[in-house]
């Protein structure tokens, strides 16, 4: 909303930029394949809402559609623009966007200040100049943005989902905002906004965390960020922004050498890995060290209660299980409480002897437990006060023994999945306190196939009923740790 | 060898009791499931290549074999036995066993001091003292022994590979065990011999690692830890064995919570958190948090060279995995040395352009490029002094969209996985430096069950051509640097 910076223009328009009616792409090529005709594929495969307009001065047809030679021949004013020409002609295309009434463009093209020539950046200011009059660039060396709502996306991001949810992500790197969108299409992510800002030669980091603070689709914001252009500007944001919702950071390049590949990636300056960690746990940032990391943590974000989580009750079949789950939950800041004597012996009660234990960690000594049974386990654990979350272990790959024990028609039939889906709903839903899954897969061999395709079905499925999955007990704790002293912080720091 | 505590046996014929020809079975049921039964039912699917004495004092038959009533009834001597009959009953069964000759056993059953009564450890005392008179117990409340190589193996790895290999495991808790092999199967781990001793009445941690210290076919030793019987005498051994051969120790149990947990499952003392962690560096052993690292860990040192390594070159498409690279080094005490500008030329001049760069992390800029280009990247870079192992990173998801583009039939033929292997293994061949493969799925959908069934076909060809691969770049920097900081620290303590 606000860029005070360059004084030129006050209103960023970003529903024009985020939800554009009207798009013109700008450098197609009728022939081979190019950012911008990649781009135009994309955006009819994932079904973007609004018209386009691809742009070329051979003109042409492509896809069944008009090429125009101008960006000036549009017919009416354009919302927004993806620029893919060569970055000696990029500024000048920006200059015709604005003129057709763009509130934004993303430049896809390379060849700016990440090249580290004279040209380069001085290609990159001419950039700046333009943006300063009143288009608002993403990029250049960007891979644009992802918005399902609109059907917006980065390139290659045929397949990205059409389905948003509350998780932003923001990116100088393409490469790396594709990864967590991939990795997050699968973990049950649904997203609001993704951008990969690239150079970041106008927009970037601090205004568009500022612009996702106020965002009422984003409720959870991750970044990926090599380096800030203006430190004190971007921490005071965080700040803001973390007060209201959480922010989740992945920084990049800590190390020396990471520093030296930042520079040649995206020619941003990194800072040293103490100061960033402490400004970060200043400003109650949740810090992440790997995309693998920010996905897992992000998706507790979006699907636990906004609460700190300090009791946990951990139930699976396995001893040594039930002391990794003790050391996982203190390394995160949570603990397992002993359980009462009452409590214990109505679980008891109902599993199998002999190998059962209730004391928290509940063993429930077979791997195989029926639902019905582990329903009845979860229902007395959550009766505890000093029990705050419940997380559940499920060795999946249990049943393929048990199929051929049964003679069950496929390891499908076999495997409980529905009847576990609609128990964890149901404990949800009688206790008020989460109940979390873990469902671990060391049969990872050729043969196992099937079980990997349950074991998807399932995770479909637990999300389906908002239950929250992770493939290891250390995944999980680590986790909800993150959403719990995330919260336990702000708590302290603002009492809400 | 030695059991100087007991004084009564001063040789463990170790033979015996992993590579037994005579093997009584003391506890299966011709009705009904147990695991007596069970563990005849695996040894025979394992094909265990002794003979087997079913004893049951009903008699009959089980799997076409007679039931012998008593032990005594054995034709001959026996070498071993596996004993699952009530607790009540194991000491005098450990007797006649002893009297057949039998160098040892390992008792299934629990209901021993696991259970906290006085009646349980009272009768694991009675199992003590059958061991004090010479026939070496492995157990009670355990899973037994798993040797590939005579065909023994712990409950219920029917399926475990025969195959052996350079890894050992020893383990109180059976369902560690059972994950380990698991997971090693895999990864591509093989097994000299896998010890679950359960409650650990006679034969335990401390003799079993001296045992494997000396035992030429074991060449990594990994351990999981709650607690240990003698802490000084275990500690002598640890810093001996070390010495030779690296040891990779997971301790469970190091919080609170855990020691309680600790306490109620193999009812041995843990110890503090702080002990343990200054210990175990003070015997140089290799520390690790989860099953699953303890097994990355231990594929890094059955497959490395026995050296430290310090300088890694890097290799990839995608600048920020770059810098996730360089990160992930200097966490775990490596670098990526800039290379010098005269490799450079030579790497720039076969990679595509724009977009590739070769300081050291290699950006081959596009994911798909063809392995020939590839192995010509990492001849070049190995011909630095400065390089001691290389990475190189492999989306194998992405030729599903060359697939697709390129109109191949299938997958398979699409993903250049047999290339890849020959040029790892000819670059390693030409080279005498590692080169490793980094080969991480972000696409866990249902619908790319595809791409996990050639990433699961690629793993297995590429262990075959002796080239190390991991699912991602930070398990593979922390496997190298823990098998690195092994041999560094064994150099400089001992020289050797």
């Amino acid at each position: 909303m606000n860029n005070d910076k360059s004084g030129n223009h006050t209103v960023t328009d970003y529903e024009k930029i985020f939800h554009p009616k009207k798009l013109a792409i700008v450098g197609v090529s009728a022939e081979g394949y190019g950012f911008g005709s990649g781009m135009l594929s994309s955006l009819l495969t994932i079904g973007y809402e609004g018209e386009i307009f691809p742009v070329n001065p051979k003109g042409g047809e492509i896809a069944g559609r008009k090429i125009y030679k101008t960006i000036e021949e549009i017919p009416g004013q354009i919302d927004f623009a993806v620029i893919a020409v060569a970055a000696p002609l990029v500024a000048r295309s920006l200059e015709d966007c604005l003129k057709k009434g763009a509130a934004g463009a993303e430049v896809l093209s390379s060849g700016f200040r990440e090249i580290g020539t004279p040209e380069g950046r001085s290609l990159e200011d001419d950039i700046k100049k333009v943006a300063r009059k009143g288009i608002r660039v993403v990029g250049p060396n960007c891979f644009g943005i992802y918005c399902p709502q609109s059907g917006l996306t980065i390139l290659p991001g045929a397949e990205f989902p059409r389905e948003g949810g509350p998780v932003a992500f923001l990116a100088q790197s393409g490469g790396m905002a594709n990864d967590f969108i991939n990795i997050g299409k699968w973990l049950g992510l649904r997203y609001s906004k993704v951008v990969s800002f690239g150079n970041g030669a106008d927009l970037r980091e601090t205004e568009l965390l500022q612009y996702l603070g106020d965002d009422p689709e984003t409720k959870v914001i991750c970044m990926y960020i090599e380096g800030v252009e203006d430190g004190a500007a971007f921490f005071d944001v965080l700040k803001q922004v973390t007060a209201k919702k959480p922010v989740i950071v992945y920084k990049g390049g800590l190390s020396e050498a990471g520093q030296r590949a930042v520079a040649s990636h995206t020619a941003s300056m990194g800072g040293s890995k103490a100061i960033w960690e402490a400004i970060l746990y200043q400003a109650n940032v949740v810090q992440v060290a790997t995309t693998w990391e920010m996905a897992q943590v992000s998706l507790a974000f979006a699907m636990l209660p906004e609460r700190a989580y300090k009791g946990i009750a951990v139930a699976g079949g396995g001893g040594a299980l039930g002391v990794a789950a003790c050391d996982a939950a203190e390394a995160n800041g949570m603990e397992l409480p002993q359980l009462k004597a009452e409590t214990q012996e109505k679980i008891m009660a109902v599993l199998p002897k002999p190998g059962s234990s209730a004391g928290n960690p509940i063993d429930v000594a077979n791997p195989g437990v029926p639902p019905f049974i582990l329903k009845q386990v979860l229902l007395h654990a959550a009766e505890e006060e000093k029990v705050d979350l419940q997380i559940l272990m499920q060795l999946l790959y249990v049943y393929k023994a048990i199929q051929r024990r049964e003679n069950a028609k496929s390891l499908r039939e076999a495997t409980p999945t529905i009847e576990l889906a609609d128990m964890m709903e149901d404990v949800q839903k009688k206790t008020g306190k989460p109940a979390v899954l873990v469902l671990p897969n060391n049969r990872q061999g050729l043969n196992d196939l099937d079980v990997e395709e349950i074991r998807r079905e399932a995770r479909e499925l637990f999300l389906k009923k908002n239950v929250l999955a992770f493939e290891n007990l250390t995944d999980a704790f680590h986790a909800i740790g993150q959403v719990s002293n995330y919260y336990r912080r702000r708590m302290e720091r603002t009492g809400a």
